[in-house]
C-alpha cells in the first residue's frame, strides 16, 4: 500500500472544478469513501470530490468500475463489503475512480446523462455513518497525553505506568454508540464522587470533555489465534477518520479502578463522515518518534507507519458568533502507530474484523496549545480557557458545539476528512426510585 | 416475564421420553434456544428437548408456531431476529412449543411425517454459536471474587476499591472471540513481567486461567441517550448462558494499569450452546445478597432479579481418565444482578443491542471450594490443586480440557445449559523480528 502512483500526482486536476481549489478538502488526490442518501433514494456509497459526491452505486452499475466484479458492493448502507475485498481491490478501484474524474478523461466528463445521475451535490445529500462498526478499541498512545493525564490522575513522579514504553496500552470501548459527525451528544448521567464528599452522587456529568483522535478502520480481517506482523497489520487498515472520544472526567475518576474506563466513555464517540484511505495518505507517511526504550521484536516497524496529519479542535457556545480554536496538534506525535496498535491488538490471538475501529488515543503534542483534551488544556479544570467572545470553559456546557478538523498538506492540495462535530444537549431528566 | 404459568408446571411431561428423566438438562420446562446444522442442511434455530433438537424452522414453516407472524425468524444462522421481537413474542412462542411437546398433545406426537422432519437427534447435529454477539461486556460483581483478587493483585487491607459497593464495575470486552463450547482455545502470546525481571518478556502465557461466569443475553435493544430502570432492564434480557472468560493472569498483571484488562481477556471467551430463557428460569428467582452500603436509587431492584443456579467447573488433563471437579458455586452469590448490571450499563446513555452479552464476572462463593477461578483456588499459584489422578495444577497446561456446567434444580427436573467446554492448544510458534 506504500508505493506512490498516478493517483497521488499533485499536478492531476479533476473536471469537477471545485476539487481543484487549494483549500478544498476533497481534491482528486483524496477520494474518501462515505455513505449518503438523497430524498427518495436509500443509503449507498460515494466518493467526495470537490463539493460533489460521486455515487459509486451508479458508476458500479455501468461497469466502468470493477468490470470483472462478481457482486456489487456500493449499493449498500455501509462500506464494509467493499473494505472486506482487500488492498488489491482498494488500489484498483482508487485508480479507476481517479482516472474517471481526471480532467483529461472525457468518459464521464462528457457524458451528461450519466454525470447527472452519478454526481450529487453535497448540499443535497444526507451523510450517514460510513461503516458498520464491528468493534471499537481505544488506545492511549500519545506520550504527552499519557504523561499529562498520569500526572493529574495518578502520580506526577510516575506519570507513565511502567508498561507504557513497552506496549500500546488500550481498552475495549463501545461500538453501538459510534455516531457520525453532526449527531447531538446528550450529556451523560452517572455516578461521581466530588472532592470532600463521603458518598458518591448521581446526576449529569459536570466535567464533560473531548478527546481529539484519529481512528484507523480495519478493512481485512484476521483469524482468531493468529498473530500479525506490523507490515501485515498496516496493510489491513483501509483508512482513517477523525474521532472524538467524548469523555466524562468526573465519572471516569470514580469508576476507573480497577478495570478502567466504562460509563465515562461509552455514551458516545463521533467520527468524521469520510474515510480517507491509507493509500490517499501514502505521501504523508512518517516514522514514529525515537524510542525511549527498545521495543520487543513483534512491535518493530518495517517502514514508517505514522502519518503527518494536522489536527485541531474548536468550541462554539450556543449563540456565539464563531468557534474558538483551542488546540492544534498532529497525528505524527503518536508514539505508537496504528499498525503497531493493531499488531499488539492481535498478538494474543484476538480476531480482528472488517469494520473494527482502532482509536489512536488523545493526540497531544509537546506544547501547551497542542493538547487534545480540555482536561489537559485547563490543567484539570484549574485554568479555564477564554474563548474568542470572552466566555470561559474548563469543560463543555450544554449547547456547546465541538468541531474537530484535520488534513494532510500536499503540494497545493489538502487531504481532508470533513468535520467531526457534535453539539451537547442537556442530560436526561428521568427520575429513579 | 415473572409470572409462572403452565410451561413451568413441574408435572408436565413430554412425549419425547428422554426429556422426562430427572438428570436430563432439557426437560419440557426448559426449552432453550440454539443454532444447529446437519449434513447437507444449513444453520437454523432449534429447541433442545431430551436428547433431541426440535427444528424450529420446520415447525415455523408449518404455521403451527406464530401463525400470525409476518416474517420467518428461525431459518437463520442466529437467534437475533427472534430475540429482537421482544418479551411478548418470546412468551407466546414458549407456550406454543411447550404445548406442542406436551405428552398429552397429539398434534406433533402423532404426525410421524412431520415428527421425522422436525426432530433431529442431538448426536447427528452440529451446534453453532447461537447468536451474533454484537458486543460483550464483562462485569466484576461477585464480592467474594473481587475481594479475593483485590487482595492478591492490589492491597489486602483495601481489597475492594471504594466504588465497588456503589456500582457494578465492568470493562468492555471483545465480541469477535466469543466462541461456542467445544472450540479449542489457543494459548495466547503476550507480554509479561515475571517477578524480579527488569524488562518485560514475550512468549506464551504461563498463567492461563478460567473464569466461571453466567452471561446474560440482551434481546430487545435500548436507544442511545436513554437510561433504563432495573425493571425495564430485566425484561430486555432474553436468556442466559454459562460463560468462561479465559484469562491470562501474567499478561493481565503487566498490562492492567491504567486502563484495565485487554490482551489478558480478549483472546477467547467460551459460551454454552443453549440459551436458557429468562422465562424458563422464572421459578428460580432470588434476591441479591443484603446490601452492605445502600445503593443509589437507579440501582434499586423492584423484585428479585438474581437466580439460584448451581455451577461447577472441572479440569481434565490430556490422557487423564476423567475430569476433576475443582469448584462448586452458585449464581445467587452475585452482589449485583444482571438487571442491575444492564441498568448501570445504560445509565450514561449507552445504546444496548440485540445480541449483547453481559458477563456476570467470576462467580465465587464464600467457601474455599466455591471459587470460580484457578487464581483464587491456588491462591495466586502458591497452593496448587491436586487432581483426581494425582497431577497438580495452579494454572492450565496445554491439552487440559476445562468444562463448566450448571443447572437450576426444579422439583424432579433440572434446567441445564449444556457444557461450556474448551481444550487448551499450544501457543503460536510464529517468530517476529
Amino acid at each position: 500500500m506504500s508505493a506512490l502512483n498516478a493517483t497521488h500526482d499533485a499536478s492531476r486536476k479533476s473536471w469537477v472544478e471545485t476539487a481543484n481549489v487549494a483549500a478544498c478538502e476533497f481534491p482528486i488526490q483524496n477520494l474518501p469513501y462515505g455513505i449518503f442518501s438523497t430524498p427518495g433514494a436509500e443509503r449507498r456509497a460515494g466518493i467526495a470530490i470537490g463539493d460533489q459526491i460521486l455515487d459509486l452505486s451508479v458508476i458500479e452499475a455501468t461497469g466502468l468500475l470493477r468490470p470483472d466484479a462478481k457482486a456489487t458492493v456500493f449499493n449498500k448502507p455501509d462500506v464494509n463489503a467493499f473494505m472486506a475485498l482487500g488492498p488489491n481491490v482498494w488500489r484498483a478501484t482508487r485508480a479507476a475512480i481517479s482516472d474517471l474524474l481526471d480532467a483529461k478523461n472525457p468518459k464521464l466528463r462528457d457524458n451528461a446523462a450519466l454525470r447527472a445521475k452519478a454526481l450529487v451535490p453535497m448540499t443535497s445529500a444526507h451523510l450517514h455513518l460510513p461503516l458498520f462498526v464491528r468493534s471499537f478499541t481505544d488506545f492511549f498512545s500519545s506520550r504527552e497525553h499519557a504523561t499529562n493525564t498520569g500526572s493529574m490522575m495518578r502520580d506526577p513522579a510516575n506519570a507513565l505506568t511502567p508498561n507504557w514504553l513497552h506496549m500500546p496500552i488500550a481498552y475495549n470501548s463501545r461500538a453501538s454508540t459510534v455516531v457520525i459527525s453532526g449527531t447531538d451528544i446528550r450529556r451523560p448521567l452517572g455516578q461521581s464522587k466530588p472532592p470532600g464528599t463521603e458518598e458518591p452522587v448521581f446526576g449529569p456529568s459536570r466535567r464533560l470533555d473531548i478527546e481529539l483522535e484519529i481512528g484507523a478502520i480495519i478493512g481485512t480481517p484476521s483469524a482468531m489465534g493468529e498473530p500479525l506482523s506490523t507490515a501485515e497489520a498496516f496493510d489491513m487498515i483501509f483508512g482513517y477518520v477523525i474521532l472524538n472520544d467524548w469523555s466524562a472526567r468526573d465519572i471516569q475518576a470514580w469508576e476507573g479502578q480497577p478495570l478502567g474506563p466504562f460509563q465515562a466513555k461509552i455514551f458516545a464517540t463521533t467520527i468524521s463522515p469520510w474515510i480517507v484511505t491509507s493509500e490517499a495518505l501514502a505521501p504523508f507517511r512518517v516514522k514514529t518518534p525515537d524510542r525511549i526504550k527498545p521495543l520487543l521484536p513483534y512491535l518493530h516497524e518495517a517502514a514508517p507507519y505514522n502519518f503527518d496529519i494536522h489536527l485541531e479542535f474548536a468550541v462554539q457556545p450556543a449563540g456565539a458568533a464563531k468557534a474558538s480554536t483551542l488546540a492544534r496538534t498532529n497525528y505524527k506525535y503518536m508514539y505508537y502507530s496504528a499498525a503497531q496498535q493493531l499488531t499488539h491488538h492481535a498478538i494474543g490471538g484476538c480476531a480482528m474484523c472488517t469494520g473494527d475501529i482502532i482509536g489512536s488515543g488523545t493526540i497531544s503534542g509537546p506544547t501547551k496549545d497542542s493538547l487534545g483534551s480540555m482536561l489537559e488544556l485547563s490543567q484539570g479544570g484549574k485554568t479555564p480557557m477564554t474563548l474568542d467572545d470572552g466566555v470561559t470553559r474548563s469543560f463543555l456546557e450544554d449547547g456547546d458545539t465541538v468541531s474537530l478538523t484535520g488534513w494532510a498538506q500536499g503540494k497545493g492540495h489538502r487531504i481532508g476528512f470533513g468535520a467531526c462535530a457534535g453539539k451537547i444537549t442537556p442530560a436526561s431528566t428521568r427520575r429513579f426510585g
